[in-house]
């Protein structure tokens, strides 16, 4: 695999100068400013011009914990929402609407084949499948180590076709039914920590199902045992077909030098399996949005990230990700389109 | 005066039947859930139309006390960042520029008379403006009654003006060295509060500067007197032209039902005061940015207003509202774009 190298050091210097030289009370422009220069740095530039081109892929799959009580919702629930998505219905759809997003769907690991659905269609949602749901993780393996490296292959491979596409920030969403119980073992894995640290509500369980599910993942992390340690091995053991494909995803942008704007826990989870497997990708990472999952919050402090917006939303599907896009944009703005001090007083 | 109407509380039932009936899990809209559902009621229409047409009015003077030690800039600064404005290159610009929103720039009170400015550029610039500088608020008062009420109907036909020019959504901004002064005073005499409760650094001034301001508010309070549970009383004894006008504004925004993002502490210092003279306002108002200002926060919580952003922006001139534009933008399309359970399930 190819190697991380962080953002640039220089055009990160020669953007903070830039900053300071606006015509602007020192500091005003907040996390603005911090955020415009991780921009500049990004792209190797100063000014940065416009992130206009931004793309989010949505990975789909199925688990097999769906079917062991810890998520509120059926496991047919993904496949419907995976239809959602490709009639542009789905909160993400709007978000992305109403503010410029490109969104990709991709089954990677959806329980059924979608046989409905027009060929050509079903043949792009369904170009990187690895197979028909992943492993209960707490009686089995979600993936083989091949299926694990064919899915952070595919994962790759989008995001170069993004990129080739003229991305010039990237979003990984997910969609699964039960995907907040292997990411957050995903997490656990990462930090070393016991499930009732890391788990949440995903989206609604009550007390009971709560207790259940931190005891499934426990019983997963038990199971992997010292295979934590490896990235990839944890990937195989505890995630899935779609977020194995979302973690290389995001390990190729930071290869490719592309930034990246997180989501939730799910993105979030991958953003740290990916710095794991390659130090130093977080440098091409921005949180977006605050999710309510205590692992989301765990695993973005192990990296340093702070979200941009905390508006309560808990929809998935990168929608938080999106949301935050015009909060980039903002950043961008300044340090492109603000005055110098000294172009006003000359 | 018109008296205020609250937005529509059977729009708002229609939009909350609406929101529950989203093909999304109960509240995973957060914020944004809550947010659409005002936007909706304000417009008096389920879903509510995009929320293109967002109209920013900065409003520009100067300040007695500027002379005393309050800010950490010179007054002369006031009219520089007039013209930066109408030059298209400060912060409020570059982000106003980035999501849409139009700027109008109006001097009701800066010390200078823009005698190099085109004559076509100065005369709409000016054409409101009630005097050069307003009083030193320890020392007299801000403005006379006659100003006082000549400045709030200013406002209030700038308003009418931005309503008929399509105004879905209107933002007040303030400029003028020394502004979070008066704007404090003008909190404190509308929450009944002491100086040092409601002091804050403004652009940056030393723990010495801090408190000779606190000392100063204080004075002006002193000074008042019993005039403070009078808002107009209030603004002729504490505020200024620009706040005045400003009040006036954000009076016939709501007068006019026309919904408003507010900014940091001066747009939030008059939506109190506006809501002081006309109670209800405050049902057209929601809070965009979180300001570092102790005021802001504590007028802010009266009204039972949370803003939507908190990225340490400082920036003034309406800055943090317009950043915050799309995120109402994004509670607008979530209500309005995703798909009813029923239309998926039939």
């Amino acid at each position: 695999m190819a190697y991380v190298s962080a953002p640039s050091d220089i055009t990160r210097n020669h953007a903070t100068k830039r900053l300071a030289a606006l015509a602007t009370p020192p500091g005003a422009l907040g996390r603005l400013g911090d955020l415009a220069v991780w921009v500049a740095a990004c792209q190797g530039q100063v000014p940065p011009v416009p992130v206009d081109n931004v793309r989010l892929v949505i990975f789909a799959g199925d688990h097999g914990v769906a079917a062991h009580g810890v998520s509120a919702f059926s496991p047919a629930i993904t496949g419907a929402m995976v239809r959602t998505f490709l009639f542009g219905k789905a909160g993400v759809n709007a978000l992305a609407s109403a503010h410029g997003v490109a969104v990709r769907v991709l089954d990677l690991g959806v329980d059924e084949d979608f046989d409905d659905l027009d060929e050509g269609v079903r043949l792009a949602l369904t170009a990187h499948k690895i197979r028909r749901g992943s492993g209960a993780i707490h009686l089995e393996d979600a993936l083989t180590l091949d299926e694990t490296r064919a899915a952070l292959a595919a994962g790759a491979a989008v995001a170069r076709e993004e990129i080739a596409a003229g991305a010039q920030l990237l979003i990984s969403g997910d969609m699964g039914i039960g995907n907040t119980t292997p990411a957050a073992a995903m997490v656990a894995a990462g930090l070393g920590l016991p499930a009732s640290e890391v788990v949440g509500r995903g989206t609604g369980i009550d007390d009971a199902a709560l207790l259940h599910k931190t005891a499934v993942i426990d019983a997963a992390l038990a199971r992997a045992g010292a295979r934590t340690g490896d990235p990839i091995e944890t990937l195989a053991a505890l995630g899935s077909a779609d977020l194995a494909a979302s973690t290389g995803f995001l390990l190729a942008a930071a290869q490719e030098g592309r930034p990246v704007l997180l989501d939730g826990l799910m993105s979030v989870a991958c953003a740290l399996t990916a710095d794991r497997i390659e130090p130093g990708a977080v440098g091409w990472y921005a949180a977006g949005h605050r999710s309510t999952e205590p692992a989301q919050s765990l695993a973005l402090a192990k990296m340093g990230l702070e979200p941009l917006l905390d508006l309560g939303l808990r929809l998935g599907e990168g929608s938080g990700a999106v949301a935050a896009v015009p909060v980039v944009r903002s950043a961008a703005a300044l340090l492109r389109d603000v005055a110098l001090l000294s172009e006003l007083v000359s």
